[in-house]
């Protein structure tokens, strides 16, 4: 039962009964009959039938020992190997538009590369790392995951990390005792995106100047443990919003982000990866290149996205008549470039990939950091020129009931275009509106650009990481001479 | 009854019976009561009191001939008129936080500019002007305006503009033939902000390269003479969004967008400014100052606009603790950079006013072009720079309901900052959202980014209009010394 | 003699001997025949001959008890005389394209200032400032000025400020004890522009996070006291460049920027404004709006140059027919744009300008901050513009010797344009390019970025200083309505 | 004879008596002593000298028949031609930082791609095309290049092109007639780097909108020939700057910029490539895929010099100890981002090379132009933040003389910083300086954005040559889903 269909992950997932609020009532009965959940369940069961279609089958799929498991979850050991990881990823986000920023494939490389890394973890866990592989492919399981802290104070100086508080002070999740059976985690943690939608949670230390040993723990345990409560944000898909020519993307692809609270949560022993450990807390993501796996798959997707957004802008201006323009073909040509920078930096990457010392081939980092950096800036350039291509037509939008009405005064034709019949000009401007104007569409270049972080941290992490020295040398020697 | 109170005005409003579609529906029976409209009308209603109440009306109104009377319609003989135009502006746009771009007063001004400008007029239509100005201050009426064609083809050689078509065939309206009683309209114009939700319309010639005389016509009738029909976008004030502290600008602000049709539509004679008459459609908005007037309007609101936006801005950086950083220092200076120019052109602007040939006073039009100019370019980074101060913070947004929670595990609790508890930190957050993110703030930021039309084209009038011969002259005698 | 003529004030200069080396050699005989100084020092004669000129002579002066004195060293009391005093700086400048950072009237105002400030300063030192003032006007005194410290080491935690140096280890001038005539200073200090071609020299204490009191002084002294020495960077103008047609700026408005070496130098006791005194040191600058009246004389000048700029780029546009397109219309729009604001902010400062706690009228602060810290970041921009409009023109340039060849093979001929000969055309791409391209052009540009201090502490500086307040409180009501 | 040394060409070149002018003046004697072209005829020497070397020659060379043979004259067959090749661009442009645009290796790329290209061409003159490589190689030739017109006027409808003109009207060069022994062109030609220093000079059509049959011609003539004359712009390396220290890079890598005048001059037949020939002179750079050859070595060279950037941006923060700063830190990590992706764009064109029609291996096209156009916009940014990270120590320049004085009160002590004398402190900033200040360096950014034509055309061109189909057919299947 490595590959469940559709309609299984759903039936499991409507039994677990996970704690998940919206708009201050608790989700009850079936999860995936909620219409803030419907549409994003409706398009995870289509992902996983994906695994199981004839068609895409051996695209996403290797065989583990005469068994089909995903992609995902291989070890890749070969540049081949992340290619083929690659196109998965890529085929997956192609069918929404590359707007599933946590499609499984996400979370599941995270699980396969820290299990690959377990010399990295204490010898006490490591078995831990090992069965959390197992049991996600056995199960095909799907995860959310939170690696940040709530946003209360953002001063460098902020005391709550550094303080023994009481419970009631406790807002970033913390440890506060082990038991026999393991420890006790208590507080929130923020942005699980899909949090509660996924049959388990995968819990990172979070980022931070400062790290007390309460917050260096790391840990998957199931959604529906006890005392494990996701706090949905708004839902952008609502139950009157789920009309695909009106809200094509918002009716499916809305993830939900949540905040995660801890109410003196039991992390079992054998669910630890590492506790009370601020080396490893410090180290996790850039020792066991998670950072440069996670990055690989992001990367992969924001090309979809962008050849998405391409498409969308080339379709848009052409059914206007403005691409003679020369202003249109300098911004269409920025959104170009901008595709064929990040699939070069992309294949570079992965060009030069080479093994770690856990035996896992891994990226090449300085392509895939210089394409997170580049992304975060441009993505809201490449919105902002579609909005400029799209301009007052994208502020009138009719639904597709105005198109249900007599056809003397039909928008169907006051609204259509020198390519496009009213109704089809109509339906395409609402694709670029959802993409980037609707709730969900805004909250899509807010993640982008919030995607790996503070963009001004990447820039220094990248700045710092990068060796410099040759080029200082050079310099050093060109004076010299 | 120069001066009706809010309910005056919607009890009118709401006998109009104006053929509005909302959703592909026929808006039936009250119309301040339905859900699209019900925010923007109560809002709307609370502006004609202003102008009754005490505590504005010294502000707001002028004496004429011992009648009060709307400042907006009062015709400025001095810059101390201009001034308390602006203030009266300024003090409108600050209830909403500038995000009405359509106050009544926007269209009065126009109102009132083409009738103090009757000379421009042939002389036959000159009392048309007068009576205009009459029965808007008489009747104290709203409008909405129409300066658009539709969107259809943007290419510089669109040939429906040049030729006789069918009827079934056109799209921009256009006057087909005259009749005893006047002229027939016929087609669609765009961009009608408060379409239907107003007791008349202004149609003024769209802009284009092209101007055949059928569609060289300037005229205002009610919004329900017969064969006027407004088809709404999307309304972003809903049934289900009509909670402040959830949607603080979006269910009361919202002033929908139309496209109108125009089937077969009579303009009386007395209704009519000019028709047929290229030469007065292509120098009207320039000759009458009408362009000056109106921008003089947009501009004093922005800078309430950027005032809003300063405050939230900086708001939302202390609650969260980050105003020590110099990037947030940097990014907050830009937005009081802004205030500051656009403050400094308008003033200059009123300042250096002066009477044009109609007798009215007008401020100069560099600075105020300049700054719509400016301003279109900037706006969008504002609230970019909005963006990153929010950053995830404007990502993971909960609803007010998810405040009324037991209070142990609450969201007060742990999304509380450095100033503020959890549900005044969300609340300032979604007003964040709501002013730049939400539908209705993206739609904003578009608004203001076409606001008085495409930004290449009004560089270019600029341009055209720049006095630069004193600056090259500088140059020649500077190179013969 | 109140007010020199430019041969007077070359012949005393001639004679004061100063310690100025370039090149590694030590300026001998008169130094205003020096080919680094040559230029400059003619141009500052022709400043001073304007004075004296009827054409210019009621615009640059007033009449201060029967004696006609330099607008400069008037006190404003008035916005009249404000504007006056701008007007003054204006026409100055309009000789020079506005490339000269230091004209006379920039120190004449900083001496005016300090002087009328004179109840800032303790008691023992208020007649300083008194005859200071007193004989700058009586001498028509011209002076340098250091504000700076050397660039050793820009990191917040440097050294060398904190500690007790041996006399070899010193870098930034220090006091290092006082005697029976005055204080001993010793070390160097930056960017003393115009350094040892000025009468004398003004030092105040460098803007620095750390202030120790040897590093708390002001005061000034004559430019050929005895250890005062003024080593120039490479001069633009050399004995090869002084050609008007090849280098119409670089050959006359070099001002040569210094590091000056103060060797155990003698400041004595009447001519100290404060020192041993960090506390005035640290807010000697806001305190007496020292920072406000040399702003408003810099964003004058800023306002010449802009206009400087915007002829050249019209007039080579023009010249080679390249006006009618949109994107060039747009790159001079943009320049226009910052005329307008520059302007705007400048007139806005000086209307609203009130008196000081030392009766002197200052132009409003916040507008004159928003101008500089918006110049800086468009200068830079607008050097773009115009190179973008030149283009490959700006590459290829012939020299006046060039046009004087055999005509059948001309570049007269060749080089021509749509409106303008080959040799025409040339000299004013030579402008452009000594504007903006030259050795001369290039550090013109580095100066107007830092003109008033690095761009991110300035942005900084307007931010704490703006009254936010009033907009976050406009938020806090509009959240409680 | 095929690889000259420094020596033999420079005596070649000296012996050839090239009608070159400076400053007015006819070259004569030895073109290798005077002034204007020691520098970087001494720099050429080497360059020659290089494949020579034992160190170098392996990577330089390809043994062609067992004859060694420069690898910029090889067929590139595979993809590991094309790496060699890339890397020989790469070695010769590290020792002039990539600041020399028209190393001998540039125009050899041409004449090889159009001699492999010869089946493009008519028949009778493909010989021509065999001889012009076999020649170059045979002879070790070094090429000056014309692609443009004169800047004459640049509008859509100049009429110039259209006409017969008579001979003294003519300004860009044409052909005039034919005679027994060849064509006769006269006029204008512009921008030939390093014309009248190389022994051959290349003409191609200019691109214009516009092509008359007289202007479709293409050919290589010595530079003596009879009838051609270069006017050199001013030289930036003169008798006064050939000092390293001061001007490392002006006085030795000025190529100098040209017009070329055709005075008259016969074309014989056997040097013709093409003539009267509208269809051949539209397509010759895309159907030989000349632009793609040329693009691979300019984007070869131009990754070298943005390490070259980066070595000093990093050497110069680190010197004045600002790299812990934040905004520097971004800074940097900027032109790092640019490094790789100029480097993943460059690798991905390699990578992906295919032979094209004439058998050549040629890197894929739209990586190269997407890197040309992303490099255009991103260089003047890349000095701008080296502007920004050297501040005000770019302003205060000495030259080494300076160095040379009393050690007690040395700018060596007093210019010293963090980690670098102040010698050494003085001579990075002067190479900073030089690459992007000195009339050397704003020369070099204006080059870069003008490198391969004017932005906006090229943005155009990426624009128009992108397949954009898959993209808009993938859009177009998502909306009927």
């Amino acid at each position: 039962m490595t590959l469940l269909s559709g309609k299984q992950y759903i039936d499991r997932l409507d039994q677990m009964n996970n704690d998940v609020w919206v708009a201050g009532e608790r989700v009850r009965g079936k999860i995936s009959a909620h219409p803030a959940f419907k549409g994003i369940l409706n398009t995870k069961a289509h992902i996983y039938n994906m695994y199981l279609d004839k068609e895409y089958k051996a695209k996403l799929t290797y065989s583990n020992n005469g068994i089909d498991q995903k992609i995902s979850f291989q070890i890749p050991k070969t540049i081949k190997d992340l290619q083929k990881r690659r196109q998965a990823t890529q085929l997956i986000a192609r069918t929404n538009g590359g707007t599933i920023g946590r499609s499984p494939d996400y979370i599941h490389t995270a699980i396969m590369t820290l299990s690959q890394s377990k010399s990295f973890f204490d010898t006490r866990f490591q078995k831990n790392l090992n069965s959390a592989l197992e049991r996600a492919i056995e199960n095909d399981l799907s995860y959310t995951h939170s690696f940040v802290n709530p946003q209360t104070n953002r001063s460098t100086h902020y005391t709550e990390y550094l303080h023994d508080l009481k419970e009631g002070e406790i807002i970033a999740a913390r440890m506060l005792h082990e038991t026999e059976e393991g420890i006790i985690i208590h507080g929130a943690r923020l942005l699980a995106t899909q949090g509660g939608i996924t049959d388990e949670i995968l819990v990172l230390p979070a980022a931070s100047t400062i790290m007390e040993p309460w917050y260096a723990f790391a840990f998957t345990i199931p959604s529906n443990t006890k005392g494990v409560r996701f706090y949905c944000r708004e839902p952008y898909s609502t139950s009157t919003n789920n009309n695909l020519f009106n809200y094509p993307l918002s009716s499916r692809f809305d993830e939900i982000d949540t905040v995660v609270i801890f109410d003196h949560v039991l992390i079992p022993w054998e669910r630890i990866f590492f506790y009370n450990d601020c080396k490893r807390a410090k180290t996790v993501f850039q020792q066991t290149d998670l950072n440069m796996m996670l990055l690989f798959q992001a990367v992969s997707r924001q090309i979809i996205k962008t050849e998405f957004l391409l498409g969308i802008s080339e379709s848009l201006a052409s059914s206007i008549a403005i691409t003679q323009y020369q202003h249109i073909q300098e911004k269409i040509s920025e959104i170009i470039v901008t595709l064929e920078i990040m699939k070069a930096l992309l294949y570079r990457a992965e060009q030069n990939a080479s093994p770690n010392a856990y035996g896992m081939m891994v990226p090449l980092a300085t392509p895939l950091m210089s394409a997170s950096t580049f992304y975060q800036k441009m993505y809201p350039k490449l919105t902002d020129f579609l909005h400029q291509i799209g301009a007052s037509g994208l502020i009138s939008l009719p639904i597709e009931a105005d198109f249900e009405l007599d056809p003397t005064l039909s928008l169907e034709h006051y609204l259509r275009t020198q390519t496009l019949d009213g109704k089809r000009k109509v339906q395409l401007s609402r694709l670029a509106w959802d993409l980037t104007m609707s709730a969900f569409g805004s909250r899509q270049t807010q993640y982008e650009r919030y995607f790996f972080g503070d963009p001004i941290r990447l820039a220094s992490a990248l700045y710092q990481a990068y060796p410099k020295e040759p080029f200082t040398d050079h310099i050093h020697h060109f004076l010299k001479e």
